[in-house]
């Protein structure tokens, strides 16, 4: 009980397990009462244990994390925050959606420093020009091998550091000549930017993509990090927000083929939709559209080589 | 290093804080090496702690959490499972994306006994009733105030088991006359449903709503949870994910008005938006464009009283 004086925010919990209620009507005889401080009890009736509402504020602080979603091309922009100096991170900022991102990290007193590119994108613009002209400490990052421009430009295996925090950078080419997975070991998360996305993966047939390297960045790098680690893609589109490298591994439809029926894979995708290469380049065009139809069209692929 | 050997992936991580890098090259003379299982070496160099990699996945798998999208209707659906039990709930599942809801909770071999809706939802076809027909264990529950049919019935400060994770259910009207939080006390998480949305919240002008009520219920129950507590709204037009009671304390532009200008605000903003009523009813019509709308538009009715 001296915890709970000490903790303003004291909570029980149940852990018992309890089977499930299948009364109609579930009502409370302590109807939202309230603690001494004010606080809404929302203590549960099988206590089993004291909450330390304190270690799980530490935990939930970290690494301070939000996910970003721009409708117009299905791209997922990350904001990384170190709780300790504040210092935070972009990852893949999208152009129209930058004065969103800058004002929710003014809200969350963060310092947005680096924005860090997965690769160049062929389906939306980067926001890191205009976070370059908005802020005056902020560095734009690539990595060396997709020969594009910018302040800062990483090799697999460096390490890149914003604040407290710490990325693992690794090279994951075959979407694009310069793909990079940046990792985040203490927090196991990975953000994979088009190399490997939810159930599916990056198109490979412009920026010198190569579908047998996809595969093998994939099951090299990615999949060899621990099966709990949080992927999380550039895109989506059809609503998911995050998987793991177990789930991938055992369900991602592409990269569940062998080497050589995912590059045949690959090569029909295209096939399939030889519209998409013209419409898809040059960089920098919104296609967001047309991706999520080669991402969708998939299957009838698939279900001719007789994967589903 | 005992526990080096006893962890299969063992992770060591950094924490010191570390100057900002503004090598115009980052690299590294140990790129990407494997330690001794095969598993890639993510050491970074300024090592103060051993990961303890198994409390790692604890933490993790405390809750098992998914966030779904459905972009017609800009609609999120929340997957949480019992990682001891595999039982699993869906809170405000939409009719359309109930195959996707099965479908990826199957993979994680999770079972989906109960479907948890906010509120009687004016803007999307609830999944529940399709559900039901899919498993055959799956049971519908809506708040007792909310007048819906349901199989199971929940009323203020009752507590939903699924497994061995307990829900605390905090009423919170205005919205509409039925309307539920779902909070996780232990997970640090709420599910607010429309009564509050990320910097706005969910329009008052049809089903029993009451700006009023709702004013109260968001102060007196959503911002009475602890400051560090996730907030989970029922939809999002500008492609955030989640916020915190402290940050919408302090940025939600319509709930940091004083009880009377937001009252008159939540009035204005309909008269500003008249044939939204008409649009938005009947029930289960998808208007989820014409919610994004009214939104967006609020900035204007906001800056008209002077609060931007």
């Amino acid at each position: 009980m001296k915890m709970l004086g000490i903790l303003k925010h004291s909570i029980r919990y149940c852990r018992r397990p309890v089977a499930a209620n299948l009364q109609s009507t579930i009502g409370s005889t302590n109807s939202n009462k309230r603690t001494l401080d004010g606080q809404l009890d929302l203590r549960c009736t099988h206590v089993r244990h004291v909450h330390d509402d304190a270690k799980r504020v530490a935990e939930h602080e970290s690494v301070i994390f939000r996910q970003m979603f721009d409708g117009e091309t299905y791209t997922y922009t990350y904001l990384l925050g170190c709780p300790e100096t504040r210092a935070a991170i972009l990852i893949d900022p999208v152009y129209e959606m930058v004065d969103r991102d800058v004002k929710v990290a003014e809200e969350m007193e963060l310092d947005i420093i680096y924005g860090l590119n997965t690769h160049v994108h062929a389906d939306h613009v980067t926001g890191t020009g205009k976070l370059k002209e908005l802020l005056p400490r902020f560095k734009s990052v690539i990595s060396k091998s997709s020969g594009a421009k910018a302040d800062i430009h990483l090799e697999d295996g460096a390490e890149f550091k914003f604040g407290n925090q710490c990325i693992k950078c690794l090279s994951t080419p075959g979407h694009t000549g310069g793909c990079m997975t940046y990792v985040l070991p203490e927090h196991a998360m990975a953000f994979t930017g088009d190399a490997l996305l939810i159930r599916a993966c990056g198109r490979t047939d412009f920026q010198e993509g190569d579908s047998g390297k996809l595969y093998e960045s994939v099951w090299r790098k990615i999949f060899t990090l621990p099966n709990h680690f949080y992927l999380y893609p550039g895109h989506d589109y059809r609503g998911f927000s995050r998987t793991t490298v177990a789930e991938e591994k055992k369900f991602n439809p592409r990269l569940t083929l062998d080497k050589e029926k995912f590059v045949q894979f690959m090569k029909e995708l295209d096939l399939a939709y030889p519209k998409l290469i013209d419409k898809s380049l040059p960089a920098n065009l919104k296609c967001g559209e047309i991706s999520k139809e080669a991402i969708l069209g998939s299957e009838d692929v698939l279900s001719h080589m007789g994967n589903h």
